[in-house]
Order: C-alpha cells, then sequence, then structure tokens
C-alpha cells in the first residue's frame, strides 16, 4: 500500500488511546474543584475538532459546552467564559498566532486550560495549567475528555464498557479501516484529482471534518477547489447549482445525525450523476458495539480520507506539505 | 433605478422598526417571569440570522445564548433547551418542514417560543407563544429582540439613546444605501454576473449573511457558484486556492470583528487581481453615532447586496423567483 506504515499507524493510535489516564487524572480534578461550562477553542482544523466535539457531548449532556474561533474569541470575545470555565485546545506546532493570544487571554480571565500541545517545548505549551503532549489524535484526545466530563456528571452509563471496547479493539480496528478503503480510496481519487470543483457534504459528529477537510486538506494542501456544506442546509440554497456533472461527496456517519445525510444520498441520484456516498456503516470494527459506532464515524472516515489523499497527493504530483501562501507570507 | 420602489420600501423598514413597542411587551413580559437562556433556532437563511443575534450579542452579554439548526435540533436535539428557555424563530412562509417540527418539539418541551412568522395564518404561527406578523426585516427583529433582554439584564445603558436615533433615521438612511449603493452594484454585477465560482468573505455580524447571501441569494437563486468563508479562517487553508483571477468579494463590517475582515482585505492584492471590498463604513448613516454603527452593518450590507442582486437578475436574464429543485421535487 502506498505511503502506509502500518506499525507507526498502530503504534501512534494505541498511544493515543492509552492517553485517557493522563486525560482522566486531570478531567477529574477539575470535576471535583467545580466549573460552570467547557469551551473549546480552535481555528482552522482545530476549530472543526472543536465543533466534533460540542456536537458528540451534546448527544447526551445537559452541561454547558460551546466552542469558540480563536480569532472572535480574541475579538467580540465571550463573557461565558470565566475563571469557572474549562478550555480545551489542541494544536500541533504550538506557534499559532491566534491560538496563543486566545489562550493568553484565557490565562488572563483564569479559566484553567486543558492543552494538547504536540511540542511540549512551545510557547503554547507552557501557557496550559494542564498539558499532554503526543502527536496527532486531536479528535480522539477530545472525545475522551468530553466522555471523562460526563461520565462524572452522570451521564455516560456505558463509560467503562465503552472505554473497555476502544482499549482492546480501537487501534487495530481503524488500521483496518485504512487498509479495507485502500482500493476505494485509489479509484475515488482517480476519479476526481483533477476537479474544477468539488462539493462535500456531511452533519453530526462528521460536519466538522467535513469542512477541514475540504479546506484544510484539497484547498490547503491539494489546491483543490471545494464548498462543504452541513446535509441539513444542502437543501435550503446549494442544491440549486447541482447538476449531472457536478462531483458531490456525502459522509454518511451513524451518530444522531446520520438521517440528515441520508436523505441527501437518497436524494442526490435524480440531479447529478457524479456523486459518491462514503458511509460510516460500510466499514467493520470488530469488538465495537453496535450502539458504540456511532461515536466512532469521524475515525472510520478520517481513514478513509487519509487513503484518499496520498492517492490524490501521488497523481498530481504535489507534495502535501507544499504551502503558497500559508506561512511564506506576511498577513 | 432599477426595480426599486422608494416609497415601498421605506414604508416597510419604518414598520420594521416601529416592531419595537410590541416586541418590547414581549421580553418585558419574559424577563419578568424569568429565563435560563436564550436559543435561535433557524434552517438555511433564518440559520444565517440565527448566528447574527448571537454575535450580536456576545459584543456585550453575559446571558446564555446560541443558536441550532431547526434540523440538527430535531436529531441530536440540546439539553440545554428546557421549560425555562426562550426560543425565537423566524419564517416567512411559515411553513419549513424543518422549523414546523422545531417549533413542535419547543411546544413539547415547554420552552416559550416568540415567533416572527409573515403569514399569521400559516401552521407555524400558531404554534408560537407570542407571535409577530410583519413582512421582511429578519435581522432587524432579531437584533431588536436581543436589544431588550440585554436592556433588562443590565447590560445595554445606551438603548434609549441607540434606538431614539433607530426610530428617528434608519429607515430613510438605509433607503439611501440603496440608492448610493447602486452604482457600484452595477459594475459589480457587471463584472461577475458570468463566474465560475466566486468567494465571499465575512466576519462578526456580517458572517450569517455572508454565508446566505452565497448559498441563498447566488447559488439559490441566481444559479451562481460560490463559496464562503469566515474570514479569520481564510488564512488557515482556504486562501491557498486563491490565485490573480480568482473572484473574491470581502465584507467589512464597523463591529467588533472589523479587524478580521480588514486582514483580508489588506492581504489579498499581494495574490488576488479580482477582489472587491464592501466597507460598512464607506457608506453614511446621518443622525447615527459613530459608536452604533458596529451595529448596523448587516443592514448596509443587506443594501449593498440587495441592489447587486437586481442587476445580476437583469443581466443574466435569470428570475430570482425560479427555482430548479427547492420544493419542485420531494426530498
Amino acid at each position: 500500500m502506498l505511503k502506509f506504515n502500518e506499525k507507526e499507524l498502530l503504534a501512534n493510535l494505541e498511544g493515543g488511546i492509552a492517553l485517557r489516564s493522563d486525560i482522566n487524572k486531570i478531567v477529574d480534578q477539575i470535576n471535583d474543584e467545580g466549573y460552570s461550562n467547557i469551551c473549546w477553542i480552535g481555528i482552522g482544523g482545530t476549530y472543526a475538532s472543536s465543533m466534533q466535539a460540542v456536537v458528540h457531548m451534546k448527544e447526551r449532556t445537559k452541561i454547558e459546552t460551546f466552542y469558540e474561533n480563536a480569532a472572535s474569541f480574541l475579538t467580540t470575545g465571550n463573557l461565558r467564559v470565566t475563571k469557572d470555565t474549562v478550555v480545551i485546545i489542541s494544536s500541533v506546532t504550538g506557534n499559532t498566532q491566534e491560538m496563543v493570544e486566545a489562550v493568553k487571554k484565557c490565562n488572563e480571565i483564569g479559566a484553567r486550560v486543558i492543552g494538547f500541545v504536540d511540542r511540549a517545548d512551545a510557547d503554547l505549551a507552557t501557557m496550559c495549567d494542564y498539558l499532554i503532549s503526543y502527536p496527532l489524535n486531536e479528535q480522539l484526545k477530545f472525545f475522551m475528555v468530553g466522555d471523562r466530563f460526563m461520565y462524572l456528571a452522570g451521564e455516560f452509563d456505558q463509560y467503562d464498557e465503552f472505554y473497555k471496547q476502544m482499549d482492546d479493539n480501537f487501534a487495530k480496528d481503524v488500521v483496518a479501516v485504512y487498509k479495507n478503503a485502500d482500493e476505494f480510496a485509489t479509484e475515488f481519487a482517480l476519479q476526481h484529482h483533477e476537479d474544477e470543483m468539488h462539493y462535500f457534504v456531511g452533519a453530526g459528529n462528521q460536519w466538522g471534518a467535513t469542512y477541514s477537510y475540504a479546506m484544510c486538506y484539497w484547498e490547503e494542501q491539494h489546491w483543490l477547489r471545494t464548498k462543504s456544506i452541513e446535509a441539513q442546509e444542502f437543501f435550503h440554497g446549494m442544491f440549486e447549482i447541482v447538476e449531472r456533472d457536478t462531483p458531490v461527496t456525502i459522509y454518511v456517519t451513524e451518530d444522531s445525525q446520520r438521517q440528515l445525510s441520508e436523505r441527501v444520498a437518497n436524494f442526490i441520484p435524480q440531479i447529478c450523476a457524479n456523486y459518491t456516498v462514503i458511509d460510516a456503516k460500510d466499514y467493520d470494527m470488530p469488538g465495537i458495539s453496535p450502539e458504540f459506532r456511532g461515536a466512532l464515524s469521524p475515525f472510520i472516515l478520517h481513514a478513509v480520507n487519509d487513503r484518499i489523499d496520498v492517492h490524490i497527493e501521488d497523481l498530481n504530483r504535489h507534495p502535501m506539505e507544499i504551502r503558497r501562501y500559508y506561512r511564506q507570507l506576511k498577513y
């Protein structure tokens, strides 16, 4: 398989899931101290992951939880963020300007900040009240934080059962999705690597990833034009420009918003002959009970997208690390 | 001026601003009874207006206020919406399926619903606890509701002064913007009415309108392809696909997020020669104090967009009421 290091991937995922004991120590302490609400702050890809953390929690929680874009938090602000708030952030480099400033503002407010900063020596890392440094797995880290808060609030009775299954199966199941998706991903990339424009539709705990896959991968890393749209919004305007040959990809999750994407998937053959449905349900996750699969859709679909990327990169001979403007120019 | 009925527009705006006494009776009563939080529910264009109501309130409020997409509210739901919640909705037809179902759900929860439903005899109208029926002016209605809640919470000291100025000047000032924008709008429409793709950038209290102008006007009513992006997100991926001839329009507001759009406007000449900046600041609003202009950006920019629409419709000989799929097919 092209650009695929199974051993490294498996080890990284196993390390990700193993972060739970560190996360739980932090969350348990904050819960003991008390808190008023939970705020996820991000920008770009981390903004998208924050959206998904909130929709994931909304499935079961009464806790006040919301996301903020770092830049609008720095301008308009949010007076619901106080010294009693728990803020969660994630950053690979630890030096994204807006994130550094946003965490500084949280420090001034006195909110407790849990930071997942991949580089432990970055400025941002030193500014977090609680730091965890481990590469990748952003969405998993966020979900584990949210799940623990909900468990402690008495909102997630099956927490132990769920995480027993996750500890035992998550890493190897996700690796298997990478492998199972590769044939599809190869064909998809062949069909779409030169698209003038590509539409991505998603909902629920995959909406953030739909938005960021379109923007942070196809636009930023492949230089391919895209638009992403929430499945429920598709019928309120956007679909008027879809015609026979318009490339449209619909992500279907297994969470509470599955029906919103299914509605698009069921409708679209009437007006479009160039659509693709990528359904999390089509991928096995052995050892994970059906009632828990909903929370795993983002991981399944992320694996599929990762394989698509490898093939588009190869077909277009466009290395994904190239940036035209990002961190190249002053802005 | 093409398709412009000044007298009718002025009368409609005057009627809109005059709704404040009815709105205040409702809000004052709810405030007396007490409430826990404020939820704006919408879909498509009303979802966008809800986003703007929230960002408008965030400028000064500590009240918990958030928006929900009607369809995700019906699936994932939001346990923060309880019998103590105030829900605000708006609908022209009063029969949008997701909105009818969402308000039904609010009725079951026992939340109080303030509804702006243009047709007083629609199903949706009868389901609201408080009903106001008056055409158009959705954003103004929403802002007046939010402002009154903030005034009663002691968060808007200048409320009386602001609305004195609004009562005296808003309607005629907005009419003047329509007229002052027409020359620009004519040129803009000429330049862009055949764009293969058009990018709209906005932030703050104009982000929702940027999203809906792209989707509910250009895509839905002109059948022109667009993508909209929050100004603060532009630098986190999307800008990599902007080249010399890419059509990009940047809305600049006068609210707290002005600097986010200004940053894009200042940067873009380096990489693009086909951009347009539409700045609310360029339009006079006589009788409105500078410190109040921020809240008026959406009305100024809406007037500019309305004039662009008239000219694109004319140039493309594509009447804006035509729909290819919306309410034409089953979905």
